[in-house]
């Protein structure tokens, strides 16, 4: 198992908890619940599947994807305490959930011979789009346009990762961490100071 | 022409029948009506032919489909005492729609090779992903998130697919019959008893 | 460079612009708008390609789209008070968008061997899909489903290309001159007189 598969792993997991939460916060019923988490969890990975024309799509050549989304479910029932109801431990697995999926996709894209522009793209993408679908179909406004600095991390981690791979004779594993922790911090560090992109004048 | 082919056409017009009949509700006109009914009837096949990679697209390929959808139209506009106003018509034609589409969308994704688990899920997404993005562009909570039995009667009618083809020797057609029944039952049952999911809390 | 794809450009820009200028009303920050112009300019065309399996989608492979949308957030910025407020200049560059994609579209389904009436469909889904995602992630009701003659156009316009290039000798460009005059007009006329379609009855 390659590093890069492991935190791909690791970000389905988190991700599905966090479309566990929100559901819960609606509402749902149990099944309804899983579909928001399934969706959570591979919508991102799966639009830029479709958009490379990448077939077969992640989660349905490999059975783990969904059996990880399905372990979620009894897993976030079972410590609801910690992370339904504290907010701060919400926050960092979907910090690391949009941080694994940047990096991983972006390396997806590379692997498949697409621009380095457009790579970057494909890695917010990634990232991105599960929680935009999660948002929409619980008819929440999509958190990526709220205030906080939230895709604007995705694109700075992923530029990192163009330069260091480019520029750089490091490792891919060691590029990985680098790129990773870039975008955790930058989110966390905004948050902490409460910091914003400019707006646009209406 | 087989019987999939006949159930998976049966399933289209039901289905462009209850996309009408919602945007006439919202007082659409014609055109976005006949919008709202095409998205409603081949939205779920769409999007399971598009995760599976399995093109052409069904109704790419095969003018029947929005041939049948917009002879809907006329349909619905004639009969329109009759299924737009009594809720009933409309909840029997609605069910029948998704026992026929998670039936035929789980034989397609059986066909072509798919992982069993995985076909089950493919059989539910053709079911009600075409409902969703209708309630969605509607402007609606969509319904499969709302309280009734809905989604759970496609996940059971799948299942017992997947055990009917594995486990007897049953003819295929049999097994068509008999799992789109169970989900129309299922429904049917779970309505009238006013039965639902364990809820998540919150 | 041919003329369809110098249609396609300016489509792509006039679309990125609208997407900016309904962004900047919601207030969203710089990078919320940018998504948003990008989604409004590509959707369109991507969920076309998607649909036809036409791979690579175009701005994936061609990176003058994704270039052409980010030249456009700071022609926004500097002429915002030509294009923001102006409710007339908008709506002109957005019904040019509209009348470019839909012949655009309808041409490459044409060039793929699809029937002639899906891909009157094709060029529908080329140039109302973009600002219907657009709408759906800006929380209002999509443009297309409001009461203003405007897919309608699109299909004239689609039509008129098909009898077009089935029973005349006229050249390409000169259809594409022409349908594109057609779809533009009609727009304009029908706002200009307050047409619209008739309603569904509820």
């Amino acid at each position: 198992m390659t590093l890069i598969y492991a935190l791909e792993i690791i970000g389905t997991f988190v991700f599905a908890i966090s479309g566990l939460r929100l559901a819960a916060k609606k509402h749902m019923d149990l099944f309804g619940a899983t579909v928001i988490a399934f969706v959570t969890a591979v919508g991102g990975g799966t639009t830029r599947d479709v958009l490379l024309g990448a077939y077969p799509v992640a989660w349905v050549q490999d059975t783990v994807y969904p059996v990880v989304i399905l372990l979620a479910v009894p897993f976030t029932f079972i410590f609801r305490k910690y992370i339904v109801n504290l907010k701060r431990t919400f926050f960092i697995f979907d910090t690391i959930g949009i941080a694994l999926f940047t990096i991983s996709g972006m390396q997806k894209a590379l692997s498949l011979g697409i621009h380095p522009g457009l790579a970057i793209v494909m890695g917010m993408v990634s990232a991105v789009v599960g929680g935009v679908i999660r948002d929409i179909l619980c008819n929440e406004i999509p958190l990526i346009f709220r205030k906080e600095i939230y895709a604007t991390a995705c694109l700075a981690g992923a530029f990192a990762f163009f330069l260091l791979d480019y520029y750089t004779t490091l490792s891919e594993n060691i590029i990985y961490l680098i790129t990773t922790a870039i975008i955790i911090i930058i989110r966390v560090v905004s948050i902490k100071y409460d910091l914003s992109m400019p707006k646009m004048k209406g």
